[in-house]
């Protein structure tokens, strides 16, 4: 059998996984820095809890899990008559799959929140750092198991949970060595302030839909795609007037308050200025064709952008917003929340990019013991509990070899110090140490060795 | 909708969540210092990668994913021919599902080594920290979703590496703080040396799968399970009288020398005593009724239990052993591994029930910032901005309160101290730190706080 793993996932190496570490370790230290704390998920949540969360496009984009030994089913014949339907289109079939892998961290959160908030200090502010699966076609960027790293406080509606978030951006962004990036804002209420301005209260959805594909199809595709789902060429020549917007972040929102006048742009101006105004951040820009696709957000939105001229990927590194009401499907209604995601796995590709990784994560500082016959393994098995029982990192090459052979094992792993023992080091009680950087090598009693390796 | 998770998987709360990763970490300590490196593999392998792998049984435990869109395939007609033979019992039915969730991480972890084997270093030391999925029923300590804890190393075949998964034990368990604990020991190679003995050659997997049940049915179910399976009484009862053989590890090795004459028992029993002579480790003990259900393993075989008087969980903490082809499968044969896996949530379950958690994991060392009324809460945020500058974790209370609402808060988080800041601190520059632990107060610079919030 030919080994392969699916199309869309990955396996990382040594060398990746330990990149991926330096994200994962990165954000988390920011995270807890601003109070938040852990939690965790599982994998699997009820189809019941992910269904109709995500739009059509999402619901199409869950990982089903078959029920177990449906064969064994005694309800063989309501099966088969799910898997009917599901051939029919049928998107919730229990009696086949009652189970899906999650999509996003969001979903599954807000699940947690109605079913503890009892227990828990509200606001609760909570990280998590997981997977999510989601079957889209691969491309570059697009991966089907890919790591969300989410912060999020619930229970709180002020724009200060807002303002927090920008400063876990400026400060992750910071650490990782991503320089040349904005945070794009904008407000749902904003949106739909414009939706009522052209008298399209009840195309919200469809406006938002069409506004968050700009990125793929541009402005002319936009206005196209308004076309489609209805919307008159008066309407769109007044969307694209206010996307024309420009100037600073005040001049922006002082522009659009004179063309709109309802209390919804009232209200999203004064908390987007707010916001602006507390976080102080050259990197944060309003964008008012900012939409987000999901339609569970309420209030502010963020996305965020490498603006590096080095940086090929255009996508999206970030993204969140406030959701006003996310438990309430879940039967706890009005715990408004705010949150953002960070994408490891793009994250990692521009990082990759613009050579952002600290040579210290790649570095080997494992030090590899080789003994030349039986007996020096031996006495190198014992060396290396004495050099682990001292916080020393070290392995044993398992058996005796050739120099060439170790030196080529330690070459290929990245090592730089090598302790080699033979016969002679054996009867003196000594440990030939050799640097493998400056080819240089000396002879030490095992109190030297540990003094020269503690340094 | 009532908000739920599907049965057998767990959430993990903050307090959870910290402890959990204590187990993690530690672990992770522990491989590092031995030399071994991450590597990370997807949550879903191809069907093929796994089916087969884990006995029929473990095809039956497998999560299987629905392929996508199925409704939209053009070969419908084919999709529901396989739906009629996965009802009757096929199990490989790839135009429906070819995707299951890892069962493990040791096939996996063969399938990666087959796949990039050219451009490893060999031996190849990996640890991989990853969950699996498993549909079993649900009890104490056995879990659908879990976390394994894997360390291996291929490319070599000498016991210097078993030896140093036993100082890994050694080291993990006492960094974990666990006491009372077992390593059994045994050998494939002398439980085929039974088999030989009593003239069951062929029947060598019907054997160990009995014995492998000992824990859940006893001796005298073991005697049952192998008459069952065509074991005539004469043979029964030679291997009971090998069961019986009691003393130390060298007399028991000494005793089924004498009694089992065969060119398999020699090259156990050497190696089982070379194992315990470098290891010196007053917790390994030699367990010839250890039989490890998995057919991968060859050679040497480690299960870890614990034996303190307080613990009720009996099963299995951790598990291992040498596996001489695993690769085999996937094309790529004699590439002789060793392994352990560290089952976390079983530790996790035994840490709590011995209470080893260390306070420090569990404390919260954030600051909670008060303010009083709008101003001052924008002052709040500000000095949160410093403070995480700084390095001192610390949040603000998002609104202004009252200050039984925000002290319960800080109560029920576990917070040990409080900035607050009203009219009188803003026009005096100062905050108002409270000790909630104490109960006292003082009233500060920011140089001042800076100062006792270093200490």
């Amino acid at each position: 059998m030919q080994a392969s793993i699916p199309s869309g996932t990955r396996d990382f190496g040594p060398a990746q996984a330990q990149k991926r570490k330096h994200i994962f370790n990165t954000l988390e230290q920011v995270f807890i820095l601003h109070g938040y704390q852990p939690i965790e998920t599982p994998a699997m949540e009820n189809l019941a809890t992910l269904a109709g969360k995500y739009g059509d496009e999402g619901d199409q984009l869950l990982y089903k899990i078959l029920n177990s030994r449906l064969n064994e089913s005694k309800k063989a014949d309501e099966v088969k008559a799910e898997f009917e339907l599901m051939m029919k289109g049928k998107s919730f079939t229990p009696g086949l799959t009652e189970r899906a892998l999650r999509y996003d961290l969001t979903v599954p959160f807000a699940r947690f929140v109605a079913m503890n908030h009892n227990n828990l200090p509200m606001p609760f502010k909570r990280y998590q750092i997981q997977p999510v699966w989601r079957a889209d076609r691969p491309q570059k960027g697009r991966y089907r198991e890919f790591y969300q790293c989410d912060v999020d406080v619930v229970g709180s509606n002020t724009i200060y949970n807002e303002a927090e978030l920008v400063s876990i951006y400026d400060m992750a962004f910071k650490k990782l060595g991503l320089q040349n990036y904005i945070i794009k804002i904008n407000h749902r209420k904003l949106l739909q302030a414009i939706a009522s301005y052209i008298d399209a209260d009840d195309k919200f959805i469809d406006l938002t839909i069409a506004i968050d594909k700009l990125d793929k199809i541009g402005m002319d595709g936009v206005s196209i795609e308004l076309t489609k789902r209805g919307f008159e060429e008066t309407q769109i020549a007044k969307v694209l007037q206010i996307f024309a917007i420009t100037g600073s972040a005040a001049e922006k929102l002082n522009q659009i308050n004179t063309i709109i006048d309802n209390h919804l742009i009232k209200s999203a101006c004064d908390e987007l200025l707010k916001l602006i105004t507390l976080s102080n951040n050259s990197n944060l820009q309003i964008d008012f064709t900012l939409a987000r696709g999901l339609n569970y957000y309420t209030g502010c939105i963020f996305e965020v952008v490498s603006t590096d001229p080095n940086c090929t990927f255009s996508g999206s590194l970030s993204g969140g917003g406030r959701y006003d009401n996310l438990t309430g499907i879940f039967g706890v209604p009005y715990i408004s929340g705010v949150g953002i995601s960070f994408g490891a796995d793009r994250i990692y590709d521009v990082m990759e990019e613009l050579n952002l990784f600290p040579e210290s994560i790649i570095q080997n500082n494992s030090i590899l013991i080789c003994g030349m016959d039986d007996e020096s393994v031996q006495t190198g098995f014992e060396l290396q509990n004495i050099l682990i029982q001292n916080n020393i990192i070290c392995e044993l090459y398992p058996e005796p070899a050739k120099t060439k052979k170790m030196f080529g094992y330690a070459d290929k792993k990245g090592l730089k110090k090598v302790i080699i023992i033979g016969e002679n080091e054996r009867s003196g009680k000594v440990y030939t140490m050799k640097d493998m950087t400056k080819g240089e090598q000396q002879t030490v009693t095992l109190e030297q060795l540990l003094k020269l390796l503690a340094a």
